[in-house]
């Protein structure tokens, strides 16, 4: 509820059979990751043809829309903008004809140096019709696949271009490929379909095609897909991994399982650190739906406190809409939750979500339990405070909007209204996760980066002869 | 998620400043009540003005839309069809002119002698353009209008014509009148909002309001609603009333209290009644998101069984869409629904819906389940077998429809395939709502109808030996 | 050009085949008399199917909106909104349960006594959902199909209540029928297509259906249209006819042919008559585009002056755009009309045009061929001075907005600053058209009216001891 | 009528005030030569903004979506797809970043060594998104932009790379440009307006705007246009000139002067030439509306012979619509035209059109005028006859589609249906048009190209024995 918002997510499936249909429901299925455009390129055997618009896949991707797209093999992009504008003009998936052929691809994450390989390509004569980091991706493979046709080789150069985030998926010619960052920023998984195969950002949409789970895609891997096997290639090199702990907390489904971690278990397990962490002597545990719900039914079965749902959300209410005075702006976050009187007045109340950006909702909801009549509010969060910027396609790109930073727990429990409030550690973060620190992207809580970004601080620079990086 | 759909929702407000954005927000609150057509009718102090269309309200009575609209007292609607078309040929409120003045209408529930009603006004030159019973209503009030400019004498010779359920908003002119059919079949409250007065269906509007709740219409009152009081007009004589017990059960918010008694609270009761009626040696307790919710957190309070989040639901996959063939049919459901494996995997898991109509989505949910490992699948119901149709405003008319009709309880165990099914008995639910028997309407469970419907046994001619409450 | 907006056209037709794309056709060929709605009513067997909506016929009549309409027998409607508003509210036809069945209507016209007859009906119980004349026809109708499930009869009764101006095509049940005032003002006339019958306003839509002119429909009349013939029914008592002269001047398609008469020819013989009663000693002759084409082609030939195209107008101005100061304001017109310079420069002008309402736009054009080099300047107008409203159908209904209202011609002269101006001579004007005066409706020009008009002279009231009106 | 179709119209304007709406309404003064997108791109100062759109001006850059549009320097662009396909994605202008800035360009015209020049650039690592010429010129130009930050230079070292014809508008960073082809094949015009000046495609938006024409762009100048003066690069080389004798045949508007020559005077010239080389003994001469009608003027005043207007073209029939079986089709040209019967019945009728492409329309006009009664139905039409493609930006890119190429003038006659057929002959059409036939491309014609096409005869090379002028 009152976390980020994160960027995109893409699909790829080769299969025996039309897979627009396919592609469609995958990209339902990953909905969440982006609200704000939906694309397919599907190539139909002779040609690639690409339909894409703002909105959402139903919309976008209506059936009059796709009813005469045809092909066994394709890729699927939403879209939430972390950069540039919202239109049609910015939706994916992206197609150019380079001297090799058609490429065609979507790209979920951020490249950290676009700046400057911008400059250096528009140095070069190169032109661009957009300011996204995906169209300076088509434009060095370009440069590659015009050096050397083989496609893998052409990628494998990029990808040693480029720092950042990224999970792409690749038609060149007739060959589609999935790719994603040496670090494994964001996540990307293979799965078995039946007469197919595909990778995806998350596991959940192999469960709705009624397909299984193989693998991970590998941090660094370039991963070929056919519609009867896949074939993989490895990096040469294995950088340190660097998996975004937001994708458990927040911005995945409940129901993926990221890099061999379920994300509801995660999430269950960051409830029962908190309960140890920091205990509250309540009368009963709610989430904020729906981002705080696992969390809180672990903090409810390690406390032994009773699990309620206290706040109604309205599922109706996601646009915002005519505020006409102060009167009603006050009244807009009510028309998204309401709390449930008889279940919290009177009470001692505990309410857990995922994390605290700005702390403005948060604020807001705690006024409203006072008012329903609860005795008293406190609250945890299943993040350690956010206090530095994410490079790798998070929308929270500037310091001054986090209200950790400059703030004690106790100062930001203040601003909140709240009886008590409690972080998670980062320690009971990554123990809740189950991977170790050194394979996590923390760089929003401690602000070491795994890549280098300029005016920040990278975490194996500075430690290279030294394992100590961690607090 | 398993149950019938509903009718509609209304709202009438009248305040000492402009109500448009008020109407709009009130309508968002119970968008759930109807999602096909939205729609206000507002006075402007010289007349009123309508603006309406189909879809929901943020985009029927999206900001550029009422942008011009200004008024201190109006009307709202949001429809789900139960009979005619979606378009906005047939979206409320309607307005007509009679020979009293403008009549503006809003309607939620069923007319049901409207056949015959209709017969007799067309012999007597009364002309329709739709198939609606609410062009009926008005055909009716304004034969009485015309003969006596008296709205309120109006409104009750109506009320003398009409039967069955029906919660009405009415601006006659520069008046606002609430009505609520003598059964109280569907619901309606008053609120007391900054400046203005409240009639609406469901009392969370009037907390997203910022308002606090006056008391429910009582079945059977006419009341005007003023800027600054409001006036009632009660029945001469009071019917049994007959609140439909599955406003509780499933139509209602959680946050919205009815007829006094708190939707989430009765919710949570049906848990404890069927944890107690219907024990399961289980490991885990789960709701059918998000209609079996709180049913489930009573079970599993009362029970002391872990409450467990097993299935994911997918917010954004609302709608159908292309489902070329059988394989990609069998899908559907999974894109709405999908289990957590890690949660249910080895485990005997109990799942609590609100109610079963066909059983065919639930038999797939249970079979999801097993395929995501569960050891065990029990079902419970929050609702006992419905058995007849309804002919007050929700969307199942024909007996055929229903699978417990025909099937005993272990018949429907083994159609779903199920390893227990539970459903409240009728005492159990009557508990849990807490208001007796003899008030609620509980036609669809036991087949005693409130009013007069042709082919039906009606409840108190059969029990009571005596008309004499009619008329 | 600068003349009047006109109300609406009308078409009814019954075949051995399916009729919807006909009708689409044909609407298509009477655009021209309504662009605000566009809607078809079509019988297919059983019952009435309505599509109607705002626009031009195709998009409110587009493909994908009639594919699933079939039927024989059917009747259309374009719109141009006299009254009301112009949203798909009051689009036509406009459909009706009666007693005697369904009805569906469509109504070129305006009934002159609708205000008294509205308050009547509304006293007897009546209600309006619009302000459209043309609803309260099908309550007039409904009443007497209530009593005498004879329609013709109902029609005819129908009829002996509304005064005024109207084509009107019907559907009632599964018969079809068109009728036309007993003064026959507006213009209704019978064709035979390949298969069918049709009734349509202008005849123009008939050569395009590849049919031919049987007759026009006598005022007064109702024709019963069938698959392979049509009955008439005639009224007993024949009123003087008054046919709308406007529709020779301006209304009508040049290639109509109405009440016998060649529109095009009447507008040529116009040119001619103004040759011969305003003589100028120019150098050229030239048409207002496309309104005055005709006039001017005439006077050419007559006078034995030279025929140019000295305006070019821009058929994609049609709709206003942004004008942001009085300098783009006065930008406007030129968007429209460009003078063609080397054709006027250094030369005498004469321009014709049908009529003069407010003169503002003609005297925009003076100025535009004063600028482009014109020596002289000459206006010569189809129609004699228009000083009083209309109340049968056309857009002007005050007499304020008329220049010729308390302007003598030289002042008009003066004020458009044409070197000199002649209009076309009453008796001139009835001698183009070919038609006796005592049966055309000239009240615009003479002020006597057919009907009764509240506040007006009738045309007969005056001469009522006198009964050689008539021919 | 019968014509070809054109490729698109492009402005440029620079002023001391905004110039949206002045764009705006500039682009609808040449909607004619584009009707498929509609966009303008604008220098705010800081920035350049673009807004475009599939559909006409009037809807591709209405109100709504230009009102947060300023700035004092633009350009504007109206397409129809010659090549590629027909949506938004081909829209111009096409805005690019280079290393030099950001470019904006529109264009009218062909780039005939596109596919040459488009392989070269990708095997030098360029990449396309479209398929269109101009996304080519870009990419040519930001190679220069690089090199040489000069952008007079680099249009310059672009326009020695690309044949064919082009007039171009450009905005690199702040400063606006407009290009002429060499050949001054398309027409591109400068004029003062109040307060700026303008380069557009042709002189009637100049009018139309209130300004004054300064000059045509002469073949192969670059013009730099500031607010207040424009400043003028020369070629070194002065090209044969080959003005495309269509523009005034046809695709020009009638009031716009193109290198010089009044486009209504010559089609007025055209038809006196017509009547001296091909007299015919007829009734009365007609034009086919409105493509015919200055011909046709300038015959019958030649002639003597009466002008009148014959067919009624119906403007709101521009779009197909449903067409179930044969009867119907055969109907599609009757809905836009139609004889006026009165006029033609009985008459030696003599009909004049711009040029014959297929000539099937022509056919069915032929045949609709002796239906209508014509005794006799004469032809004559104002180009010769077409037998050669056109590369430089019309819509008659092959051979097989002309009625001329295989058949004699005779023969054509007999196909469509006419007593006589007379064409104008080359040197009449060069003696109208009033420029010497070297200076017209009138490759359509004679199929003499005056650039090099691959498989087509150069004319030059063939003439001159001297390709010297290259390069």
């Amino acid at each position: 509820m009152t976390g980020p918002k994160h960027s995109c997510g893409v699909v790829g499936i080769s299969a025996d059979h039309d897979i627009v249909a396919v592609l469609q429901k995958a990209l339902m299925i990953i909905q969440h990751r982006g609200q704000e455009s939906a694309g397919i390129s599907v190539f139909d055997g002779m040609t690639i043809h690409t339909v894409k618009d703002a909105g959402l896949v139903q919309t976008a991707l209506s059936r009059s829309r796709i009813e005469g797209l045809h092909g066994n093999m394709g890729i699927g992009h939403v879209r939430y903008a972390t950069t540039g504008g919202k239109g049609v003009r910015n939706a994916q998936p992206l197609t150019m004809t380079t001297a090799f052929g058609v490429v065609a691809i979507g790209h979920n994450g951020d490249i950290t140096n676009y700046g400057n390989l911008r400059k250096e390509y528009l140095a070069n004569g190169a032109v661009f019709q957009t300011d996204s980091d995906t169209e300076l991706i088509i434009n060095i493979m370009s440069k590659y696949l015009g050096q050397n046709s083989n496609p893998i080789l052409a990628i494998r150069a990029t990808m040693s271009e480029i720092d950042g985030a990224y999970a792409l998926v690749l038609i060149i010619n007739d060959r589609l490929f999935a790719v994603r960052d040496p670090h494994g920023i964001r996540p990307l998984i293979l799965g078995k379909i039946k007469g197919g195969y595909v990778a995806v950002s998350e596991s959940a949409a192999i469960d709705a095609l009624g397909g299984q789970i193989v693998r991970d895609v590998v941090p660094g891997e370039i991963v070929e897909i056919f519609k009867d096997s896949f074939k993989s290639n490895m990096p040469k090199f294995t950088c340190p991994y660097a998996h975004c702990m937001f994708e458990w907390v927040y911005f995945a489904r409940p129901d993926s399982v990221i890099d061999g971690q379920e994300v509801y278990d995660v999430r269950r397990r960051i409830g029962v650190v908190l309960a140890r962490e920091s205990p509250a002597k309540v009368d009963l545990v709610m989430p904020i739906p729906d981002s705080g719900r696992a969390h809180a039914i672990g903090f409810s079965n390690e406390s032994g406190i009773p699990y309620e749902e206290g706040f109604m959300k309205n599922r109706f209410a996601e646009r915002t809409f005519i505020m006409p005075d102060q009167h009603e702006r006050e009244l807009a976050v009510s028309t998204k939750m309401n709390p449930i009187k008889s279940t919290v007045a009177g009470k001692k109340v505990l309410i857990v979500d995922d994390s605290i950006v700005r702390g403005t909702t948060l604020k807001q909801l705690v006024l409203m339990l006072r008012k329903a009549g609860a005795k008293e509010v406190h609250v945890r969060i299943g993040s350690p405070p956010i206090t530095a910027p994410c490079y790798y396609g998070v929308d929270m790109k500037t310091r001054d909007q986090f209200i950790a930073n400059g703030h004690s727990v106790d100062e930001i429990c203040k601003i909140i209204g709240a009886d008590s409030l409690g972080y998670i550690s980062i320690s009971g973060l990554v123990e809740a996760i189950g991977i170790p620190a050194e394979k996590l992207c923390l760089a929003c809580l401690n602000g070491q980066y795994p890549t280098r970004i300029e005016g920040e601080r990278e975490r194996f620079q500075s430690t290279l002869g030294d394992s100590s990086f961690q607090s």
